[in-house]
């Protein structure tokens, strides 16, 4: 027993210094992002090389897995609370993704996604599939590549499920599949209605003058009010909003300002701040421990989702905001009532573009590049096809079609990025967000009154307690059936686009 | 010789791995004086301490002390033009000091300034030195241990001497107390003569109103107009204003902002500016090798001072930015004419406070410390009796006795972060300054026609070519005569002195 422990603390030891390194890397991310000079690109990038080299050398080295074995066959600590237990598990499935890829690889995947990177901007811009084609793959293959090595092909294995993994531990390729087409069943309906609907908010409202720094303001007391803490943390500008968790005491949220439309800055910073409460309420005393991050990629989304749309653009929260944003704004909401406001914020519209679409129709977004990345990686699909087979989902499930490239295929940055597998995470976390959303209601009881009047620490208290403060001890499957009692559903997701919806829209 | 080669490429690349490790710390340095929100810096600690820790043991390998004695041994490689040999002599020098102090000295060092420097803060706040001695006691023990650990007590060795080096290569107690003593000989009575004088400017123009973000707008453009590339730095806020060389294209200027004192901003940004472009103007190719970087504290000080007083507080400088400030700064200015302004900005008047102190007296202030310093580590003063050695030569000096230990003996951060051997660099930087802005009018004609016009470039481009660009390759004694070809002397600063100051007034 006492070797395990030690043998246990080695393993810690060894894992919060190279996370401690890994968080340097992640605040030289945010400075390249927020305040860089553009000359100091090349020096930047040297410098992230390096980090990277080291901290990848510190969680590869032989030592590590000795200890992750003796520890799997040792015997287990009394009264670990599975915490123990998680902290290997979690551990083995780092050390297998970083060792089980040959170095050549991961270099070659480095080289060609920093350069396909820099060539998506430029074919995007030109809205030229046929530039970014052979870069795109060239990645494929690599994933392709990568996911083999992962073990992804042999026997049984599903090559999109180890890609799927490594964002969504745990997560099947399968289960996925089955949840959106159900998910998708109960939504091509709701839009259409809504489509069809007599009754419309009128979203112009939204493009009115709203001057940049009364944004600032008004967004940073909306973050501080859902219990953002300004003393742990800091919002400024960058080109692509993001929230970067630095370590304890240290997250950071970015956002963009557009002076004539006013969800840009606002709702993005609701978003970014959600994904800063997460990781603001995450175990400090875990920090540096292989389950001391966040749970996954969707379980992060649905909490930034959840304050962003469950919160706020609910009714009850703008029976609190919206005397301060009139005040706030008097040129373009003086005239406007509250009602039209709420209106105006849901208003659900097929676009081409995922990350300025609605609540409604987003997950549909998201769907189409599920089934096209599944596609891509078994070979179904080659990537000289994608813009036309882009267009035809984007035809069949939304009823418009991109007309061109730049609002269709080239339009996000993740395949250039080589992120294959990412973009479930974002449908999964708006359906985690709706069963974790009535759960807490059940638990907290009328959570719209308590927004109407502020209050806004009862749920966030909720979320840190049974979401937070866990960090990566239970895999995003089995925390959600812990929470809710049930395994996820896309019934509480689209019960509340329902509820909200149909009245909206007069359904 | 391919031997030689051999083991110099590999000093170096050691070298610039290292380098490039410690330009990550830089960057968290300047982070944390910023924009690191309050409750990251025990983390923000953590990472550093961690950098320092891997930095240092990069650069004591003892494969590294192997590398440099084989160089210092071995055949000298053809057409070197001295690089190599300075190389060499720079990494013996910092291998030496890091490899000689015991680890116990530096770890105690490093616990009990931080320590020392939150307990200054608190003792400065409340002017109580008794606070602050039994630290200065530890520290200037600790001091003189390390002085002895460098050889410095050894033989014939001054203890100050090694203490000296570390921020002046290759100076010495006994020279610069020279050269010290002949400025101060001629300071003094000019000093007096100043004080009597009948004509004297109005130093209240300095404090009308100046809004901040016109101060901001304008100290940005006359850094930018000296020279200062914004391409490749930039210039932020906080607390204590510094410049941070984080390595090639990333050079970052702090300042503050007062709105009732226009040369706290305005001067402070064309000194970090001075002190940017020495970081912008080293050799890029040079950058992580033990030559890479500016030659000494001296004499990066005489490039901040030459562009603060010496073109900045130029009647010339002002023939051409004059009309600009009244333009944005019509309230404070519009009725001062140029002169009445370019009198007001070079105040003379003894005062407490180092910081704030004019061109004349400032010199007095450093030789103050670097007298009591010598005394502390020669044990001659205890640090008991710092306060009033401290009242006494200001009494002395400029004819002002502080009346408390906060505009006393507690003013200066150095001695609670182990900085003694510091002070000495400011007033030598001002020296250099003076001697080599002889040289770049005698090389460049006409300067104050140049600045008149605006044309600040020939002067950058001057200081480029024979400063900036040669980084450490000369110790700072060398650089000035090679450049100016005689030895510092205090003449050219106080020829500089009295050809401004006397007719300023009218003596």
């Amino acid at each position: 027993m006492a070797a395990t422990q030690a043998t246990y603390d080695e393993l810690l030891d060894s894992w919060r210094k190279a996370t401690l390194l890994g968080s340097v890397q992640n605040q030289l991310g945010w400075d390249e992002q927020t305040y860089l000079p553009p000359g100091g690109a090349a020096h930047r990038a040297d410098q992230m090389s390096l980090l990277a080299g080291m901290v990848h050398q510190q969680l590869t080295a032989p030592r590590l897995g000795e200890l992750i074995s003796a520890l799997e066959t040792g015997d287990k600590p009394a009264g670990s609370n599975g915490v123990f237990e998680a902290n290997v598990r979690e551990a083995r499935r780092r050390y297998d993704r970083l060792t089980k890829l040959p170095t050549r690889l991961v270099e070659e995947l480095t080289r060609v996604t920093s350069l396909a990177q820099q060539n998506w901007v430029e074919a995007r811009k030109k809205s030229n599939f046929a530039m970014f084609q052979p870069w795109l793959e060239k990645i494929v293959a690599l994933k392709r590549e990568e996911a083999a090595a992962l073990g992804g092909s042999k026997g049984n294995g599903v090559p999109y499920d180890v890609l799927l993994d490594e964002y969504e531990p745990g997560g099947k390729t399968a289960d996925v599949a089955k949840i959106f087409a159900a998910l998708r069943e109960a939504l091509v309906p709701l839009v259409r209605a809504i489509a069809n609907a007599k009754k419309r908010p009128d979203s112009s409202i939204l493009t009115r003058r709203y001057p940049k720094a009364a944004q600032a303001e008004f967004a940073t007391a909306a973050a501080a009010a859902i219990g953002f803490s300004f003393q742990d943390g800091r919002l400024d500008v960058s080109p692509h909003p993001f929230c970067s968790g630095n370590g304890p005491g240290d997250c950071r949220l970015t956002t963009r300002y557009d002076e004539h439309h006013f969800p840009c800055a606002f709702f993005g910073v609701l978003h970014e701040a959600g994904h800063g409460l997460y990781e603001q309420g995450l175990d400090r005393k875990a920090f540096g421990t292989p389950i001391g991050d966040a749970a996954s990629l969707g379980i992060h989304e649905s909490q930034s989702r959840m304050w962003e749309n469950f919160v706020g653009r609910s009714a009850a929260f703008w029976k609190h905001f919206y005397a301060q944003a009139q005040k706030t704004f008097p040129e373009a909401l003086g005239p406007v009532s509250r009602d039209e406001f709420y209106g105006s914020v849901n208003s659900v519209e097929p676009s081409f573009i995922r990350v300025e679409a609605d609540e409604v129709t987003y997950n549909l977004h998201i769907m189409i590049r599920f089934e096209l990345e599944q596609q891509l990686i078994s070979g179904k699909l080659q990537p000289a096809d994608v813009p036309a087979a882009w267009n035809d989902q984007y035809t069949q499930s939304l009823g418009i079609t991109p007309a061109n490239d730049a609002e269709g295929c080239l339009q996000d940055i993740h395949w250039s990025g080589g992120g294959l597998g990412y973009f479930p995470t974002y449908a999964l976390g708006n359906m985690y967000a709706a069963q974790l959303f009535v759960t807490a209601r059940k638990d907290l009881g009328d959570l719209d009154a308590q927004f109407a009047k502020g209050e806004f620490m009862p749920l966030r208290d909720w979320l840190r307690e049974h979401v937070h403060r866990l960090g990566r001890q239970y895999l995003p499957g089995r925390l959600i059936e812990k929470i809710t009692g049930k395994p996820l559903s896309h019934e509480p997701l689209v019960a509340h686009l329902k509820a909200k919806f149909e009245p909206l829209y007069g359904l």
